[in-house]
């Protein structure tokens, strides 16, 4: 079946987060990443206006599925500006999220090598993540390689 | 002896990083973290306003010798807004070194620990990094703990 525009041939569409997305699912999602309560509309509304003051410092992906607008999977970049490497710039990959029922489908590492892609063309001479052990291997098919530990401290 | 205000009893101030800092040993400082060619100080001012744009969401703090005006030690920690965990916000500790010539004083461990605490007067739920194996133990110093793996792709 031929799709519209944007959307791939299994009927995903890949695009960036728009405010009407807290009604088709994001929530969901991000309840499938970490323990998160939804969020009111209004804390949505809010945290979206920030990240798009940030304009494509910070990207926050989803993949819609075409058939029934509900998001299937997620994923943010930012770029970090350096003074490093003749003020060089490093993308940061987080919260990359596939939905339980639509695993499987290859929609995670579209998400991330799209994500990849756009910090590229923001000149990033690298882009970073931090995984658990078991994704390795996930993100070796995206690829990334091993490089070293990360460390954290909770408040 | 007593320091002025802001110097520690050693005689090292932490302070953000000024425009006035390229003169003062910056680029030697950078040079010891990654090799790095010298920063023109058309290159600097731009990325330090490009910074200075972000606000207290990207700090630079370096340790000034107050004797000698000569920069010791710099990090930096960007704060990430996310939408997971309640619209929380993670901060990202980046690009720490201290100058050969003046490690063993703590000084990496006091400007980790003041960008930590930055992050966590900015709301941070977590402080995340990463280092070379290495470096865990001095990090373990800080405060922090192992927690997963990093991995790059370069372009």
């Amino acid at each position: 079946m031929e799709q519209p525009p944007g959307v791939d041939a299994d009927g995903y569409r890949i695009r960036p987060l728009e405010l009407a997305d807290l009604s088709k699912g994001f929530c969901d999602l991000l309840a499938q990443l970490s323990p998160s309560a939804s969020l009111t509309e209004e804390a949505f509304r809010s945290r979206f206006e920030e990240l798009a003051a940030l304009g494509a410092n910070h990207l926050v992906l989803v993949a819609e599925d075409a058939a029934t607008g509900r998001l299937a999977a997620a994923g943010a970049v930012l770029v970090e500006r350096k003074f490093i490497r003749r003020c060089g710039s490093v993308g940061h990959v987080e919260d990359v999220v596939v939905d339980a029922a639509s695993r499987g489908r290859g929609l995670g590492e579209r998400v991330v090598r799209r994500l990849v892609e756009h910090a590229r063309g923001r000149g990033c001479y690298k882009v970073i993540l931090n995984c658990t052990p078991e994704l390795r291997g996930f993100y070796a098919k995206c690829g990334f390689v091993e490089k070293n530990v990360q460390m954290g401290l909770y408040f």
